[in-house]
């Protein structure tokens, strides 16, 4: 603990923030005439979330408050994953980095992983980051790392087990 | 102003008339025993219409009355984007046009996203005029824009930021 | 009229016989823990049955007897497309040349889309046959006509403008 | 009975072990805002269930304890297809192994379609063993029979049809 890496904390990833729209979901919007709204995600996605749980990383649903109507379809996802739903404002940056401060938490510790232009500056200050396959290029330059799969359809699996990889590799360091 | 572009207002498109069938949504409808049915709209759409009527570009909704079935659900999607919504009866370019006079624009500050034969005239005489990905000949010979993405999975905000863009461009000659 | 045909009816066709499952949908249900059911169909498809009917030629939805927890999506589709419904035992053919003879059709008369092992026989011996595309080879064998499209996505519209595309050229000829 | 194969049982199948997630549907959940969860379900893979089943091999459903909420919708699945529901805790070798020795079978007279890491025991001692297209490469390694078809797009059907072969290759030698 005191060798190589001194005082810092080992652990590589203590919080994985993840957007909901493009990230865990993808963007269809299923509408009936009665105004009920319906998305669809991957439970191979789901299970990647409560992996990273049971390694007692947090995980945080994000939000933009830019639409509302999906709201309560989010809190079901927050329910359903146990995970806390953050709506943010923009600049995303600034809250986020109010969260960390409350959490004690540095960039290197959160993984982040967004579709959005919105999402550059997270992407680029977080100490892991990803992006679904078939995003935009800006957000692609950004991220550290880019999903084989798309929105929705297991990007966020797919980051968790990198994440998870990374820890282990981690550990296997620190306990040399 | 009297410059280059004489008494020509500078606005390149100050319209966006759009089908809901077939541009908005894909042409596949959910249904079930007790009559519900359901569509599947796309989220970057729906925020490429925003992003237009922010600019001030106002977004109309075209629906054809040989479909009363899906009625209601174009009202909901009326609601959901803050959109007028208009039944066009045949031929589409004389309904088109008695808007226009109403609203005292010219074909030129007309954009036009369409996708059936019914179509063609208005896709022909539009400013600016798409159809989405996988569309019929006729129907893309007639258009300036042919989208990358295809209907219901961001053709209309592939169109929305090309618009934009385009505008953008136009905003920089004015004003010099 | 007396001509190159003798006696012989001009109209191509005057009954279009098509499977629901496998032909106007695809074969995905949509399940909920209630026990509601869903099926997806394309409005082209549903144009193209339109665009038959118009024309005076009879359009039969066909259901096999084999799923009847599908019936009541299977009336719902019916009525949408004022179609008649007709649940087929097997062997098919018995029962389709019962209904043409109260009819009075012959099989030339007669155009067929279908997607399974029991419909061989009717594509074969009808006038018109088509099959949606990835079937299994025995049917494709079978058929007159392979659709470009698959089933619930234009299979059954391709077939439709096939239909009236063959129409034209008969009428041009009879009326020559 | 007494020849070539001694007092072994000619029937190379009596019993079907197929995972509901990952197998008989694809991973998409569908989520409304109300907490209705749906699951999409091929009739091609249903319909292969009860060519099994009327040849007379049993076929049971797999559900994984971790997922709960999916509860009340596979025992939809199973009423639907009229197969018992099992779920499964790990390692699930010891609980299908529990269950064999109910119903007096051996591992060669078990079928087994799989799609998980905790189902390699199993895909290796089953008699016959498959996987959905796009799998794992540990499962694919472990799976006697590889599909060509998607997990709820007919991956179960197509086993179905390779048991049914098999059974009709064996039977055809026991006769002779």
């Amino acid at each position: 603990r005191f060798g190589y890496f001194g005082k810092d904390k080992p652990e590589l990833v203590r919080l994985l923030l993840c957007n909901v729209l493009g990230c865990l979901t993808d963007r269809q919007i299923s509408l009936s005439a009665s105004g009920d709204e319906r998305v669809s995600v991957n439970s191979r996605d789901l299970d990647g979330i409560t992996m990273l749980q049971r390694e007692g990383t947090e995980v945080i649903l994000l939000t933009s408050s830019e639409n509302p109507t999906l709201g309560r379809l989010t809190d079901k996802l927050s329910q359903k994953t146990g995970c806390v739903l953050m709506s943010l404002n923009e600049p995303k940056q600034v809250e986020v980095e109010k969260l960390m401060k409350e959490k004690k938490l540095e960039w290197k510790e959160v993984a982040y992983i967004g579709n959005d232009v919105t999402d550059v500056d997270c992407l680029n200050l977080a100490g892991l980051s990803a992006v679904p396959l078939d995003n935009s290029v800006v957000t692609l330059n950004a991220a550290k790392y880019q999903c084989q799969s798309a929105a929705g359809h297991g990007a966020v699996r797919e980051f968790c087990e990198h994440i998870l990889l990374l820890k282990k590799i981690l550990d296997r360091f620190v306990n040399v």
